[in-house]
């Protein structure tokens, strides 16, 4: 919602247009310069940062609310989109008081004060999706109620971001360590060419644990995963490390059959 | 609900306790004679089967509703439980003109007939568990609204479940062979003592395709997943084989780190 207008419209009649109960919120993963950083916004008002979200149109589908969510934060489309967990258990989703006045505080901007029952600030549970980005193709949209944002290395989160969002972001990076030997996660997250230290480098992050370079080479181009190309990337005047690329149609097979199940 | 007058109540005020547009759909997995099973519910007036499932209070959190409905459903408590997707997307879900006309059919047991917009009709979310049960516990409780349940081998499912239930059993499905080396599955579907035969099928089963009976024994022996007994189940006069057991600190650790991630 980018201007003032919009916002009021929601907040008397986003009832009609939206599902109660229901958000999505979204931890949205990009990977640069060696790190896997995560978009957060900090709404108007707020100390805390949190995840950017949004609600479920009564007429429009789960997963097309997931991907016009993303779409609307990021300008990009055709995102690689995974739903995770429904989270429906905090003690601040179950205490309508601390998210009314939280709302409170963020649409005082518009001079709205939720009324007690008001439908924002009805328990909600949330639907997390998580999204793969190239880091460099997006563009944060500007929004009225967002003061701030902000990309951080996934290792550098706050401990105090508001409601379970921290719950939240854990919980994406517990799937994306689950999945990343069964979903497409490193073709979604690596640029079409990297070097190995940043295939290494992301795959350590992800799994939060030290692989021997080595073997992890060696494993990716003995199963054909990726591929060395006869390019070098420029880093340095005695820095020029070579470039590979995903083998799409390998890389495909090993993880519908399982044959790179670990490191 | 048991009885004519829970039912009537449920209908009448049941907007009142229940959260609109959710709904909790439970895979309910057995395994029993070399079968992996799931329960099935034939609710009044329908010719489709359907999974069990229920409604989330407005009072208790999403994991204790989850909880609460699989002990109405089996008289068990302290299952192992898994949430593996929200369903939000097929026609079936976003048509209330069908779930009104099914609903009808089922309530006109009690002879009540939904008003256009009654909460039980609108657009319902579903958001599927798993549960793993010893299947020779479980107690199917008689329910007022159901005329009838049964166990079925997975691969025996009619296709023509009620909405997308035949959808969400296939996702539960999906969720337990991709889990099946992170979460104590086997240890939860199998009985305490099992034969290899047991566990072996079980793995087949969920893995869906065929592994060399002899290197299964041998890896789950080695890596100290299983140890043979001294017990030997009584089958018939020529056949006793071995019993085995998890172990379960070496079965935790496996799942932990991941070493027994392939077959």
């Amino acid at each position: 919602m980018n201007t003032r207008q919009e916002v009021l419209d929601f907040v008397h009649h986003g009832a009609e247009r939206f599902l109660p109960h229901l958000s999505i919120d979204c931890a949205i993963f990009g990977y640069h310069d060696h790190e896997l950083k995560t978009l957060l916004i900090r709404h108007h008002g707020q100390e805390n940062w949190s995840l950017p979200g949004g609600y479920i149109g009564r007429h429009e589908t789960l997963t097309e609310a997931a991907h016009r969510i993303l779409a609307e934060k990021t300008q990009l489309t055709g995102l690689f989109l995974q739903q995770f967990y429904t989270f429906g258990d905090s003690a601040t989703r179950m205490n309508n008081i601390k998210t009314e006045q939280t709302h409170n505080t963020t649409y005082s901007k518009v001079g709205v004060s939720l009324s007690p029952g008001h439908w924002l600030s009805e328990r909600t549970l949330s639907i997390g999706y998580y999204a793969l980005v190239d880091y460099l193709q997006v563009v944060v949209t500007p929004e009225f109620l967002v003061d701030e944002y902000c990309w951080l290395n996934v290792a550098d989160i706050p401990q105090e971001l508001v409601y379970d969002h921290n719950e939240i972001i854990q919980k994406a990076l517990l799937t994306l360590r689950a999945h990343i030997f069964q979903q497409p996660i490193g073709y979604n997250l690596l640029r079409d060419k990297f070097t190995l230290p940043e295939i290494h480098s992301l795959y350590e992050t992800i799994l939060c644990k030290q692989i021997d370079r080595r073997n992890f080479r060696k494993k990716l181009l003995t199963l054909g995963l990726i591929r060395q190309l006869d390019e070098q990337k420029k880093i340095g005047p005695h820095r020029s490390p070579f470039l590979y690329e995903f083998d799409l149609e390998n890389y495909s097979r090993a993880l519908e059959d399982g044959s790179i199940l670990t490191f």
